[in-house]
């Protein structure tokens, strides 16, 4: 009936505090594939400080200092959210900021843009990249086309990506391999059942030893690596009156990332020599890398420990560089995506300043 | 285009020998909805041999002698067949009449067609039941309506349903459920699977319980009734990341008719009293009812053994009524409903003077 409204936006005030700059944020919706007014605001306001190079790609805001410091840290932070589920705008209560991306991860954004305006002669090089779209496919990502076409923009001895970590240090990534167990039998009809081979009855070895495996937890730089194998699916069945010929198991791997994905699909194999295994998937994971000077400086100035990040974060992606790299940002990372999204503002703060400290 | 061509059949000679006459209802296509051709030419062959009391309902013709004898049988055949499959007309090699309907049922309708026809003094006193949609829905099944409508012409000591036998008496048939199961856990992410509870690896226990069911062979006058219980069917998972929280196996029971439907559920609930139980379907058994007299005869002079039929067979409604039923027919029964069915025309006339036998 009546066109779009064209809603205009205040310009951000990056010297303003990080949790006002949150709401601030949280408050320009920008669900991916529509991050347009929030990159715009953002590139206009880095702009601003004039002691950056800014480049903008899409959506993503690109922008760095050359002192010619020892070393350069990478700032990031992706800017979309998941869907709005009636979260915004934000809304205060107490110490509590509730709104779509208050976790995830505007809180974290908020905090490098906030650092970017307020250190003025930082001790180190600093990148910070602002991206669009990491909440959906791999291809769409942010990171993923400057990787491809701007890579020297990810050129750094320490990446800290500001997703949510509720004020721990979080490091690596765990390793993941999908594959299909299928187990064979031979049909007959049900009334006449010893003459068939029930599949279903034959899986429950297969689940046994899902079960029975011995899951590793490793310890690398001070990180601990849960490993886990699961059956995450299970099927089969021809009829209600037919002995099943087939049933297969879908199995999750989680693998600490001391394996490699070929050594961790050799595990599997190794387990079900007896078995058809297909291959659907396997993604390696990240090392924590912290023993690197910048990685470790960072993890001392952060409160001396890190712990293994559980799920693939753009953290990967610079392992993958060997670029040593981590989580640090506010908000506990188990609200993320959920409609209850919320985070402490006094956290905000405090990592904020904690990061000023090693950066400063 | 053009108007469907109708097709003229010829007369039915039932005193021709039992295969030519299996031949000649096979070349009748009859397929279930579409019995009008061959109900009219039985109900015409039947009024013809005037000895008979013939009544038409629907596409059923019912036929009955009143001798007076002690005795009655009640001689039943369904006229209907599952869909052609390029095998009509019927096509005759050496001994074998190929075609659909030639073991299920045309040579048991044609052996007791001929019998209706060549037995002027029955020792017994004879009902035949030629009846339509056997195979489709039980609710469309024409003795359905009889036992509904017409249940004083269901009235017999003894029941034979000429339902390929493969030259065998069987009698009785077991009993079948269907239940779900349903295994509960506690959904976590896969990268955290220890905060979760596997509901697919839970069920490796209930699938072992089935497979160690210790099944019953049990004899009722005579029958083995080898009883199955087996998964059918299995389905669990949520996404391939997320340890999932319910697995669900569908269970068949195939129970011998030693035991009531509501013992074979509680036989389930006993086993699985820890797990959630659905019942979904259970159909009774059919004891063999081989002890009464007419019953015995019979078997005794088709050769003195009888076997458990395995499936559900309109033998059961007969049972449930109370009269002793037997399925007695010609062919192999595992060649029903394929493109192959065919049969052996010695078969049939060997059988039909058996049948003649315990008649005449």
């Amino acid at each position: 009936m009546s066109a779009t409204p064209v809603t205009t936006f205040a310009p951000l005030d990056l010297r303003s505090s990080p949790d006002d700059l949150t709401a601030a944020l949280v408050d320009i919706p920008s669900v991916s594939g529509t991050e347009g007014p929030i990159a715009d605001l953002i590139e206009v306001a880095l702009r601003a400080e004039q002691r950056f190079q800014v480049e903008r790609v899409g959506n993503t805001v690109l922008a760095r200092t050359d002192l010619g410091r020892p070393t350069r840290v990478l700032l990031a932070g992706h800017i979309d959210t998941v869907p709005i589920a009636d979260n915004v705008p934000s809304r205060r209560d107490g110490d509590t900021l509730h709104g779509c991306g208050t976790t995830d991860m505007k809180s974290g954004d908020a905090m490098l843009l906030h650092l970017a305006a307020t250190l003025p002669a930082p001790s180190r090089d600093l990148t910070f990249v602002f991206y669009d779209c990491e909440e959906v496919e791999y291809d769409r990502n942010g990171l993923t086309r400057i990787q491809a076409e701007y890579p020297g923009w990810l050129v750094a001895d320490l990446a800290i990506l500001a997703e949510p970590t509720n004020g721990q240090v979080e490091a690596g990534c765990q390793g993941t391999a999908a594959v299909a167990l299928t187990v064979r039998g031979r049909r007959s009809h049900s009334a006449r059942s010893w003459l068939g081979d029930n599949a279903i009855h034959k899986s429950a070895a297969v689940l046994h030893r899902l079960s029975a495996f011995d899951a590793r937890i490793v310890d690398i730089d001070g990180c601990e690596y849960h490993e886990g194998l699961n059956a995450v699916g299970i099927k089969g069945g021809v009829a209600s009156n037919v002995i099943p010929d087939e049933c297969t198991i879908q199995v999750n791997f989680r693998f600490a990332p001391d394996r490699s994905p070929q050594q961790a699909i050799a595990v599997l194999q190794e387990l079900f020599a007896d078995v058809e295994l297909t291959v659907l998937d396997v993604a390696a994971g990240a090392l924590p890398g912290l023993s690197a000077p910048a990685a470790a400086e960072f993890v001392a100035a952060a409160g001396g420990t890190a712990k293994a990040k559980f799920g693939w974060t753009d953290v990967s992606r610079f392992a993958a560089l060997g670029i040593p790299a981590v989580n640090y940002g506010p908000g506990d990372p188990s609200l993320a995506h959920t409609r209850e999204e919320h985070v402490s503002m006094s956290q905000i703060r405090e990592m904020t300043e904690v990061l000023r400290g090693f950066l400063a």
